[in-house]
């Protein structure tokens, strides 16, 4: 989606917009880093996100395949910023062509500084002079696809600003022109340079409206992280200082549009319904659906026979952080079953702050709601993986179970998924045929399977009831994505947590044990009203 | 869907199935009343109804037409026989082309009677000389698009029946033998000639699966009417004579699988969303979406933007008998606009039974949980022509609201639709403002209109969830169909009730009064849990 169309749906409902800008780290180390952090801070509803074109287009490659990723994984609206430095038009179309495909609609175009060691911007053979030359370019060759957004200068361009540090009023207007003639060429949005005085900004705004500039102008802020850093770009820019404290973090109420983070993509931005499986490990879901021709949308039958990709991009779904944790909390002598039920009943508490089953930081919060029960069973040998607790129609503003904005209902069938023993799976079912709400699927490493439901039953276990729309129902259980995600799940036993142990550990001979006997069981509790799905395992 | 298909999931689930056959009438009257009789009978849940062919295909025209309204208006799965006395091939075919395209998957296959005035049936040119002929040349040339059904004689065909009132053993083999034959051509399904002796059908059954004949075998039933007409069908077959009670009807379970009557025509058979606004004219919304290349299955929205063919089949829509009792309990002076409340109101309360509005007989049931109410607004002038009470959870097999079967449970959104005048609109729309839950669309016949909804904004507002499967919403409030509803709803002032008086009524210059000057207004409480949709009518 534009951005442009985002900031008017915002107008239109009062709200303020922000977003995060974040530029290209230098070390592998760093994009690890980069992208925890940006998933972290994606949780604060961020209207989109900037990423920084290296200077001199030296991290252009860098820079796409963090756009892709930002856009595809994180799931955040990304707009990147694309330069004329040292960028012939070959170069300016692949970048553009590569993010197109990749389903990013926004881009800042830039001029560039200099490149490095110079002092002076210099076009290129088969390049451009200017931002407007770029925003020309693009509209012509793209038409609408791209929003493209261009940057406003209050204080003018940095080169037109003399040794007193102010720009000439003559300056200043050439600059305003300028920027008219970007936004006339098909420029839909203008972000500012940063700046610390307010009045400056307004002041700004005011001479854009009175040169006939009406598109919106975003004012371009940089948070003082250190002292250094800030000195070195206000020298950059030369920007005066002042101070001051929006809080939007704090005022933005952070509500799910659903249970799961919506993709902002634009091919799968309807997309509104996944199967529960991969709710710990979104990513891999992702990486695993992207080449599909359609999302489902409203319903998941719709969709058909998904074919699910095999999971590639391994480094991206578990970076070097995670596994040092998991390293540490998983990776411990395993005398008996015993000591790995209770590293599943440990994490259920929130005592591990890590799964291999996992890609999220910790459990979500309304594992809250279960954890004593979950402990109890995992404790019994049924080792949880996955889990929501029964909703009946709970506000859809509640902070634990919500989502999808205020003035709603929003409901779950109690769901429980979870590996344990032949025999285990036997008492179970056995104690199943007195719970008549309770539906079953379970499989193990082969294939043999049991089942209680059709082939074709699809289970929405997550639903919610907005004003005015049609019934959202965002998570199902499904027999079909169920026999995929097995052989992931599966597979996690050794390549993930026995992996971790030396060659002739005796507990990695007992995870290898698990994998190939233990059945994965995904049990629906349909009576979200008056059911128990704990209750079926009380005398086991 | 074919029968053989319906026998099959019957079987799976234990479950009785039963018909009813139908004869073409002689008059226009007989039609109407076939019509009005066949809705009722198809309250019961036959799992499919015949259609004769007329003798020597004298009402082929007649059967054809019938057939198709069975299966597209009454929506109730339609067997329509067939004949080779005086078809010909083309004539055979265009029989079939037609029900094809209907989208009737069933067809009875007979041989015939001989033609009216002679004693032995004849092979015409160009034509077939035998049921089996029929069966092979379907399935040569429609492959397996037709369920194909074929008569069996548990006392042989009436034409190897002698003087002593049975046939000989040989004759009867012979008649077991021809029937194989018909099966092993394509039939799929037996149904049995008339028979008041279960003992002779049991041993047809025994005989049948000795030579191999598998599929099912339904026995046929003709309940005593009158005795004349009972001497001339038993002089006609031949049968023994006997009792039985089955009391089917009472047994069966009478469950709707969705608030609305199911289509049953392959081509809209997964049709599983409508408009509320038709509730009480499903005919009428039959009629006007029967061009629609694909019906909503899941959730409305995907059917883009549907639009509705004009009202063309009126006579079928208000058959003579419901004229007659609009005249009877409408057509009465109006002085006032009270007198037009009155109207309204006792409609609600059940002591009319007929309303321009409705093609039904009477209220439906669960309009009965809020009547009072309904009278209460209707007598302030607030004239409802259609509502449904909130529900919040109740066992999808309630006898009032639910549907679907047992095991779920169902949800409405209160519901109420109705005219005002343009002031009663506007002190309804002040005291919306207290009632956040109340989402509105407004109309009058001009077109102008108000909302305070998105005119993309899709509404479910009844809606079911079931053990194994996704959330069903079969019924919804949109403002596109509002639109071309409107049209309708007005015109019904018009062209139903006051066209009832005569030209110079005064009655009648009343209602085209409030034709003009009134706003249709659809009213929907999101709130299902807490809300009360009547609230806001409180001090009006």
């Amino acid at each position: 989606m534009k951005v442009i169309e985002k900031i008017r749906e915002a107008e239109a409902e009062n709200r303020v917009v922000f977003s995060f800008e974040f530029f290209p780290p230098k070390t592998d180390d760093g994009v690890d880093n980069l992208f925890d952090r940006m998933d972290r801070m994606v949780q604060h509803n961020p209207s989109f996100c900037d990423i920084t074109w290296g200077a001199g287009g030296t991290t252009a490659d860098l820079t796409l395949d963090i756009a892709n990723k930002m856009q595809n994984m994180i799931c955040v609206e990304t707009m990147m910023h694309l330069t004329c430095t040292n960028m012939p038009v070959e170069k300016i179309d692949h970048a553009l062509d590569t993010i197109k495909a990749n389903g990013i609609q926004n881009v800042l175009a830039l001029r560039g500084d200099p490149p490095h060691g110079q002092d002076k911007f210099v076009q290129i053979e088969g390049g451009f002079a200017c931002a407007l030359d770029l925003v020309k370019h693009m509209r012509g060759k793209y038409g609408d696809y791209f929003g493209i957004t261009v940057a406003g200068y209050p204080e003018a361009h940095p080169e037109v600003i003399d040794s007193s540090g102010v720009a000439t009023l003559e300056a200043y207007q050439s600059d305003l022109a300028y920027l008219k003639k970007k936004v006339d060429a098909g420029a839909d949005l203008i972000v500012t340079q940063l700046f610390y005085d307010t009045d400056i900004f307004l002041k700004f705004v005011n001479d854009c409206r009175q040169i006939g500039i009406t598109c919106p102008i975003v004012p371009g802020i940089m948070p003082i992280g250190n002292y250094k850093g800030f000195m070195r770009m206000i020298g950059f820019c030369k920007t005066r200082e002042c101070e001051q404290n929006l809080g939007l973090i704090d005022e933005a109420k952070i509500s799910r549009p659903l249970p799961w983070r919506r993709p902002t993509n634009i091919y799968r931005v309807k997309e509104d319904v996944r199967p529960i499986f991969w709710a710990n490990r979104p990513k891999s879901y992702l990486t695993r659906t992207i080449g599909w021709d359609q999302y489902p949308h409203g319903r998941w039958s719709d969709s058909g026979n998904p074919s699910y990709g095999a999971l590639t991009d391994y480094q991206f779904m578990r970076p070097r952080s995670r596994d040092k944790k998991l390293q540490e909390e998983w990776a411990v002598p395993l005398k008996s079953v015993e000591d790995i039920h209770e590293r599943f009943a440990q994490f259920c508490l929130g005592k591990l702050k890590s799964s291999p089953w996992s890609e999220l930081d910790g459990l979500q919060p309304e594992t809250k709601i279960i954890n004593e029960q979950l402990e109890n069973i995992n404790l019994k040998g049924f080792l949880t993986i996955n889990s929501q607790p029964a909703v009946n129609g709970e506000k859809s503003d509640s902070p634990s179970v919500g989502w999808g904005g205020p003035g709603g209902y929003v409901y779950q069938k109690a769901y429980l998924e979870f590996f344990c023993s032949q025999d285990q799976l036997t008492a179970l079912l056995g104690k199943c045929k007195d719970f008549p709400s309770l539906t079953y699927l379970a499989v193990d490493k082969k294939g043999n399977s049991m089942s209680n439901v059709a082939p074709t039953d699809v289970n929405a276990v997550t639903w919610g009831v907005f004003p005015a729309k049609e019934i959202i129902q965002p998570t199902i259980v499904d027999p079909a994505s169920f026999k995929v995600w097995k052989d992931e799940a599966f597979e996690i036993w050794t390549k993930v947590w026995a992996h971790m142990y030396p060659e002739d550990d005796s507990s990695k001979s007992l995870l290898e044990k698990i994998q190939s006997s233990y059945f994965l069981v995904s049990l629906v509790d349909n009576d979200y009203i008056n059911g128990d799905l704990f209750a079926a395992f009380k005398e086991l």
